[in-house]
Order: structure tokens, then C-alpha cells, then sequence
């Protein structure tokens, strides 16, 4: 059994993040490959509980405290989830990973990138992405998407602007220093369009089997 | 107003941290040194909350989580309440600190003393302790101690012996690296005794004014 691939998705909040996990697991399985989908923070029981607790708008947390956090929950996702699924020969597509910790809390709470991934290597005991699908959209469209869900923003998304233009940036530049992992995808497009232009990059990258596109 | 003096106290379960941190705290008073007793994981919100989750037997929760719980826990700590007390001039008394993390997660879960010392060096934004009160004890008395508290023993305290020879040894490790950090006080004496030896080490190494001892 041939190791599965792993798959992250990335992009600030609003980029259409869910919307391309749900239809790229369709297209997955319409070609045949056993595949999961996974969220971060969360996954797995004790991931799920620290989402809560850092999600929690009444508790004071701090900027090194929330690193470690979103740390400690994914090193519990890799352990007791990512890992068994991939020897398995599972593909694992993943709503965020180590590149979201490095992009919000490396250059968005201004921890320094590198400081972030040193955690993070730690957390994953190095596991690295087979592909990054990054979802790059205006900081401003990504706000108006999340405020037209109409649900009361979490305590992230009530940060300010520059907050979130930090962040896009640092997105940015990772992909521009590791093209060969992550693939920059217009997240401003239709989610028809984003959808077909993942599975092109997952098709030109991974080997993905052939088929239906979309 | 000088700034405060952090003294943490170390050592395995049942080498008598606790009562000497009570002790101390008497001690320093007495002294008209305005001190304050916190103990980890824990003293604030936040940390008394991942202290519960780290401690919950029913949770799932690998070694690599476990550690940065801890850190987490700390940073929280020390950005929240150790911090603002030192700088207000307030020494602080703290059962367990990072040397901690470095015997139980380094070397007893084998994550690294290394990589653990990395994680908290993020945590603690690089605080130090003024002096750090080491209590060894043989394992196997620590291990009767906790018997005879009576008391559920907790998911750590559960581990086989080998585990707590680990950390005592990583400890005796520690304190030979570090000898003008870390004080080693024969923990098997007496509680008075142990006072005694710890207030002799703190009036020698920070300049404790002078006053009745124990």
C-alpha cells in the first residue's frame, strides 16, 4: 500500500477554504482515491477541545499562548489522525496546517515566522505537505464573505485590517519561497472555477488518476 | 521599585515541593519581602483550565501535545501573572517551571531536552529563574510519598518507575550544568530541614535580607 498525500488548504478567513475541501473530496472519490477531510484546529477529541478554548472570546489568552495551542491540537491531529490515515494510503485533505500558524500568529501577532515553524516542526515532528492549495483573495472580499454569513465573528476575525493584510502577505511570501509545494489559486474566481484549477494543480503535482474534472 | 526575584522549586512527585513552597512563602513574609506562591500548570484562567484537559485520563493526548499544553500553560502564565509581579517588585514563589518540561517531556516522554528547552524558550519569552530550589529524593521514596496521600494517582503519576528514574536523573543533570542557577537540597530530610537548606540557599545566592531562619 503506497503512502496517501496530504493536502492542505490555505488562504485568511473568507477565502472559500470549506467550500473547495467539500467539492475537491468529491472529486477525489470520483476518481477513485480514498480520501479524508480534516479541519484545524480539530479532528481529533482533545483537538477539538483546545478549538474551543482558544476560540473562546471570555478567556484571556496570549499571543505565545495561542501558538502553542494551535500547536498542541495539531500535533494530536497528526498523531492520533493524519499519520494512521496516511499509512494507510489514505489522501488527507486538510483545512489548514502549519502554514495558517505561521501566516496568523508568525507575521499576523508578530511571533516572527521562524519562531512559529520551530514550534511547529516540533508539533509535527516534520511532517510537510505533499501539495499546498493557497487560496489567495482580498483581504476586503474575504471580510465581506465572512460578514455576509451573518453568524457573530470569532475572536480572530474581529481583528483589525492590518491584521489580515499581515497575514496575506506572509501567505504570500511563503508561496513564493516554496513554489514547488504551494500552488497559488485566484480564490476570487466561482467555486466552479476554484474547484477545477485545485484539481489541475493536484493533477500536474500528484499524479491524481485521471478523470471527470470539477 | 527593583524588580522581583523568581525563585522556582523542582523535583519529582513527592519530593516535597509543595510544602516548602508554603514554608517559603512564610519565610520570605517574615522577612518583609512581599512574595507571591503560584504552581504550574495552572495560577491563571486560561492555565488552570489546560491543566485539567492535560491531567483528564479519559483524554486522548500524545507526548508532543502534552509538552506544548505545558508551554502554553506557562506562556500564559508568565505574560499574566509572573511578569507584572516581578515587575512590580514582588518575588514569586513557582512549584515547577520549565526545568520541569526538560525532565518530564525531554527526558522521560524522550522528546529531547533540546527540542522541549526550544518549545519554552518560545513560551517564557526567555525568562530565567533567579534560583531554582532542586529537592532529590530516591524515585521510590516520591512514589510512597504520593501512595500515602491516599489520593486517585493521576495519569502521570501512573507511569512505571523507569519513567521517574529518567527524570530524576535528567534533574541531577540539569542542576551539574547549571550550578549557579539551581540549588540541590537533600529532599529526604525533614520538612524543617528542608526549609532550612532553602533559606540558607536563597540568603547566600540572592541577598534575602536577614531575619529569623525557617
Amino acid at each position: 500500500m503506497p503512502r496517501g498525500k496530504l493536502i492542505t488548504i490555505e488562504g485568511i478567513d473568507g477565502a472559500g477554504k470549506t467550500t473547495l475541501a467539500a467539492g475537491l473530496l468529491s472529486a477525489l472519490q470520483t476518481r477513485g482515491v480514498s480520501a479524508s477531510r480534516l479541519r484545524e484546529p480539530g479532528g481529533v477529541r482533545a483537538a477539538e477541545l483546545i478549538r474551543d478554548f482558544v476560540k473562546d472570546p471570555a478567556l484571556r489568552i496570549g499571543a505565545r499562548a495561542e501558538a502553542l495551542l494551535y500547536a498542541a491540537a495539531r500535533a494530536q491531529l497528526v498523531e492520533e489522525a493524519i499519520e494512521p490515515l496516511l499509512a494507510g494510503g489514505d489522501w488527507v485533505l486538510l483545512d489548514r496546517f502549519v502554514d495558517s500558524s505561521l501566516a496568523y500568529q508568525g507575521a499576523g501577532r508578530q511571533l516572527g515566522i521562524e519562531a512559529v515553524q520551530a514550534i511547529n516542526e516540533f508539533a509535527t515532528a516534520s511532517l510537510t505537505p505533499d501539495l499546498t492549495l493557497l487560496l489567495e483573495v482580498d483581504p476586503h472580499v474575504g471580510r465581506r464573505r465572512l460578514e455576509g454569513r451573518g453568524a457573530p465573528l470569532e475572536r480572530l476575525e474581529r481583528e483589525e485590517d492590518e491584521f489580515f493584510f499581515r497575514i496575506a502577505s506572509a501567505y504570500a511570501a511563503l508561496a513564493a519561497a516554496a513554489p514547488e509545494r504551494i500552488a497559488v489559486i485566484d480564490g476570487s474566481q466561482p467555486p466552479a472555477a476554484v474547484l477545477h484549477a485545485a484539481v489541475e494543480a493536484i493533477q500536474r503535482r500528484l499524479m491524481l488518476p485521471a478523470g471527470q474534472s470539477g
